[in-house]
């Protein structure tokens, strides 16, 4: 092929436009929403004639499928081995720092490799128009074709353009990741939360998660600044570096990812508060620190000097924060609620319907401007809490399985994508001062979030968290999709462009060391493992531990959220006063009443799950024997059991209803208010027989 | 936002590029491989300055965001009307239908409802191009911006492209459609065919599939060249519109769909042998369909006279249906038999693979230059017949709900589109004349595909193909899905766009109208309807009504292949010559001698369950006892009966299983030959007690 290149310095006459600003700096933000294309050139040049052309597009969509296959080809491969390494019981490394492993060695050969012969022939159009629209008309000849942007190309680059075009055709859009893999895997994260440890440590989660990454990317930031001013003072920074930038960095890296510690956690059955701990705090910072990146650049003080202190730009950040954040988190449990489904006999339907709401979810928050990762998070807890009990038991498998897939096959392609785009990004900018500031910073910045946070708590908590702990905390926060999304979002700037490749070497490190490190630093820092959360959840009640705007929260949820927005729980005309009748029979569903009777036994099983808090209420009057007459229902039990396999996810959503069961113990005994006394609650355990809640079996979790 | 467009009327010149040949004719051809953008502008414009065009990005965001929404509102909306219809068991219109009916609302509502502020500053560059190359870089004061192309805009409408932005912006790119939302649907028709009932008629539907798309093509095409010369004629044609063009035309129109009367069908539970003939047609005439169309496109006589008949080229283009053909289905077919997973521990692993494997397949397809669609299809059957034994149980529930998932969205999605783009796409070209002219031939080429064919069939056939069958089979070829998506694929010339929306109204009619009508053409035909296939294969045994190629190939396949490729049928060891034992043991996985005292028990069964062929074979000693000790697994009923509310595709794939159960029951009287008597096989059927294999329960068909 030919290759040729049109320079056509000519200033193009502009009509209509008076201003000429400076160019847009911002292309990577416009809105390839969810674009899986190949970024880079689709490789056919200029036409020669009509089947020359077509025979050049159609070896260019080879070539792309090709790509594609590759990255196919780099999953099926850790699936393999990710198999080999369960099958062995290998725990030095998870299945992400595998992916991260082939995605390097596919970035080196790529890179190092294989040389194709370049067919490429980009037109170079010197029109020097102002700004970069995001679409262009280009008239050819008589005809119009349009042009949308990809991006800008690296400074001085336009004439070897084709030099890297393969490595280019590999890379994908960074708004991918933020619209296509992340929000399945926030939300997986939110679906899985184990809601009751969660809930019981709800207090200190959100203290880590909410003040902690702040108080983490104040700390990294400003140690950064130092770093960044000493290397301004040495001659070793190549470009500007603000002080914002030195923020935005301590925003991105202050996000933890819940996956691959937890993944071993799991297995090991590690202590259920410590596991609790980690997983609500990885899962909530990420949202804190995505929002708080966005405050971040969104602080813009007035005038020239776009980088000095401003109190009232500060503020206004501030504002954003809260809006954005309150927004998204309003969006997410609203949409989360309304997704009410009632087509219980069509598991098909239904499914879908829960998948395109959860997306909806997504799109909505977007297209309010707020931020849908956030609000995703948020749905995905709510609809674990109120629309999951809604499902029919068929759907029920079918959303945790679906969901779980996705997250799978989203989380290995990232990590195998960033072992990738080691090698495979164009622009990278290693300083090593920087590096090591980052990893001085980083480390410092989390123990700033980890010890003082928990010295305070541990002032409030009954159930104090152990320096054994907080050493696993601190040793546990890993960096990993987040982090990777956040910082390969904007590359545009000498300053991204370092950030991006300090965190790729950040993630890669407490990956591989952090996670591979995971199993001996429990045991060296004598952490319980093999714990049995059943025998575990016996031994304290929730409500004891609990603090009293939880307490609060928990009885409001059980006795008017609960039966509002779903089947379980008392109904309300049994909790709400009996002036409220009427209204209590309204808010009740139509169809709630069409099969009254079928549900009235099933509310009954609920009510009875969570007896130890209705028990408190002296108006509610379960006549149901605990002990009683219910039976197996085999459909049920047949699809619970068959979801036993699901592993880790399964245990997660339906530890709460085997701990109800052993509440439905306590119930039996008729404790009218057992929470005063904690010693008491073991004892009434060994009463016989424990009844079988139709959705929860004993057995199930030691399948 | 200020309107400006740049002409820059100056020829660029072009350095090493000497031939001029014209523009290209093909930008849709181009690589959008795994884009779900929405083609259409970004939304900015010129940058003013840097936070401007900030937010105007943003705001285009935000926008895009919005439109996507819209798409899942409609698909949300679908799926209740569905629930409701189902609910109220309405059965006059299907849920393709009815989202059809709400994509056109919402096409009426944009475009005539919504008068969205114009924001859009489009650039028009007329650098006059030689061609329209893929990428665009411009050099935009000193800084390169990199630009693809998106498609031509068309003609003369570059100045008032604004004027219709928003409509542009629900316009999906065409690419979309084959490379994201056909592989599914396909995949999943291969994955669900019931496949005993498809491989007695194969021959029948091989017949219909090839032989019938082919006639109908060429009917469909002579009628219309007749029509197209009589405008000609007339006076009513407006462009240009060839003989290959009418080809292309009946090729696209002769693909049928399967989904709309085939969901009417199985929920009526007609006749088992209608159901195959007409889902094996419909499945298989899309692949004819596909890659006959794409053979005629590749039909290009030597010389200038481009559209002259020509024999070399006649025969090239033959070559190329063949070559397409044969090695899209030998990949396939061998990427099916490959994904021979043996992660069975692991259902989550195993469900990746198994997915991503799937999609290998189309990739290797389209990297290698064949039709990935096709070879989509066949790896679906052959996964269904060989890959699906080897699954978990758990794993086969999952990826026969996860490709139920996507076929469902993906369907829904289509229709809807379809709908949405009679009044979105911007190039409509109804002409009455031809409209009728398509109607007829529509019509026509049907009958000549199935009265015909169906009276050759039946000179040949034990189990006549009777008229009532055959008029059903007429009025049930709904054309759907793979007819819209060829028809949109390219739509750059006058002759397509008159295709297009010609296309559309076939649809809509055939859809609305056959599949409507189904319900009442059952009962005015006499079919039989509510049949229990069960009892009806009772009745009678498969090799008894098929053709010695199908019972060479059954035995080939199940004496060979499926022991070499699945964990069921009798050991290699068994069936090979004694000479061949070596081999046999060679070729049995190292893990299948792992487990192999489990296996053993396993393949036992299977023997039993397929004992009616293996008692020919005198060197086959099966010492189980057919009514013996077998006790039901536990852990695999349950998970049957799990499985058991997926409905229709559950007994697709089941149903081999239940019929075999049968054939223990005739292997249990030692008929050795029962092949040769027809009438004695239903006598022994009545033999109590049958036995039940562990994977198929004889009330599963009940649920």
């Amino acid at each position: 092929m030919c290759n040729f290149a049109l320079h056509t310095s000519r200033k193009s006459q502009c009509f209509g436009n008076g201003k000429e600003g400076p160019p847009s700096k911002a292309p990577l933000l416009l809105p390839f929403l969810l674009t899986v294309l190949l970024v880079g050139s689709q490789g056919d040049g200029g036409a020669m004639d009509n089947g020359a052309t077509e025979r050049i597009a159609e070896e260019s969509h080879r070539q792309d499928s090709a790509y594609l296959l590759i990255f196919i080809m780099l999953l099926t491969l850790t699936i393999l081995t990710i198999w080999l390494f369960k099958h062995r019981r290998f725990r030095f490394l998870h299945e992400t720092g595998l992916a991260m492993i082939y995605g390097l060695l596919v970035g080196v050969i790529l890179r190092f490799g294989i040389h194709a012969p370049q067919s490429m022939s980009d037109v170079i159009l010197s029109c020097a128009v102002n700004g970069s629209p995001a679409t262009l008309l280009v008239n050819v000849s008589g005809r119009f074709y349009e042009y949308t942007l990809k991006g800008e190309v690296g400074q001085g680059k336009g004439h070897q353009v084709q030099d890297d075009e393969m490595l280019r055709k590999v890379t994908f859009d960074p708004e991918v990741f933020f619209n296509i893999l992340l929000p399945p895997i926030i939300f997986h994260a939110g679906y899985s939360l184990k809601r009751r440890h969660f809930f019981r440590n709800i207090g200190s989660i959100l203290a880590y998660a909410f003040i902690g990454t702040v108080i983490s990317c104040f700390v990294i930031g400003l140690i950064m600044y130092g770093f960044v001013s000493f290397m301004k003072v040495v001659g070793q920074l190549g470009g500007d570096f603000y002080f914002t930038d030195c923020l935005f960095f301590g925003a991105i890296v202050s996000a933890t990812d819940p996956v691959t510690v937890l993944a071993i956690f799991n297995e090991l059955k590690v202590d259920v508060d410590l596991y609790a701990l980690l997983f609500g705090e990885s899962v909530l910072n990420d949202a804190v620190a995505i929002v708080l990146s966005s405050s971040i650049v969104a602080y813009q003080p007035a005038g020239d000097n776009s980088h000095s202190f401003e109190a009232m730009a500060m503020l206004k950040s501030f504002g954003v924060f809260l809006g954005v954040f309150s927004g998204s988190f309003a969006l997410g449990v609203v949409t989360g609620v309304v997704t009410f489904t009632k087509l219980r006999d069509f598991p098909l339907l239904e499914t879908a319907l829960f998948f395109l709401m959860s997306w909806s979810t997504f799109l909505l928050a977007e297209a309010c401007g707020f931020t849908g990762v956030v609000a995703v998070l948020f749905c995905g807890i709510t609809q674990a809490h109120y629309t999951y009990n809604n499902l029919s038991p068929d759907s029920q498998d079918r959303t945790k399985q679906l969901f779980e897939l996705l997250n799978f096959l989203a989380e290995n392609f990232i990590f195998s994508y960033m072992g990738l785009t080691l090698f495979s990004f164009q622009s990278h900018v290693f300083n090593p001062l920087f590096i090591v500031g980052a990893f001085v910073a980083v480390f410092l910045g989390r123990a700033a979030n980890i010890y003082p946070l928990s010295f305070l708590l541990n002032l409030g908590r009954k159930n104090k968290i152990g320096y054994n702990f907080q050493h696993v905390m601190m040793f546990a926060g890993l960096r990993g999709a987040m982090t990777f999304a956040l910082s390969i979002r904007d590359t545009a700037t000498y300053a991204r462009q370092m950030m991006f490749s300090t965190t790729l070497l950040i993630v890669f490190f407490t990956v591989w060391i952090c996670g591979g490190g995971t199993t001996p630093m429990l045991s060296f820092m004598s952490i319980p493992v093999g714990v049995d959360s059943d025998q575990d959840n016996a031994r304290r009640s929730t409500k004891h531990e609990s603090a009293w705007p939880f307490r609060i929260w928990y009885n409001f949820d059980h006795n008017y959220l609960k039966p509002l927005l779903t089947h379980s729980g008392p109904p309300l005309t049994a909790t709400l006063p009996a002036c409220c009748g009427p209204l209590a029979r309204c808010l009740t569903s139509p169809q709630a009443y069409e099969n009254e009777g079928q549900l009235h036994d099933d509310d009954s099983d609920f009510i009875l799950n969570d007896a130890s808090v209705s028990s408190m209420y002296a108006d509610v009057t379960v006549s149901t024997d605990a002990s009683g007459s219910r039976t197996v229902n085999p459909k049920h039990s047949s699809t619970a059991r068959a979801g036993g396999g699901v592993g880790s996810f399964d245990e997660g959503l339906d530890h709460e209803l085997s701990v109800a069961e052993h509440e439905v113990a306590i119930r039996g005994t008729r404790l009218v208010l057992p929470m005063d006394d904690p010693v008491e609650a073991p004892t009434t355990v060994t009463l016989p027989p424990p009844p079988s809640p139709p959705r929860s079996e004993p057995h199930r979790h030691r399948l």
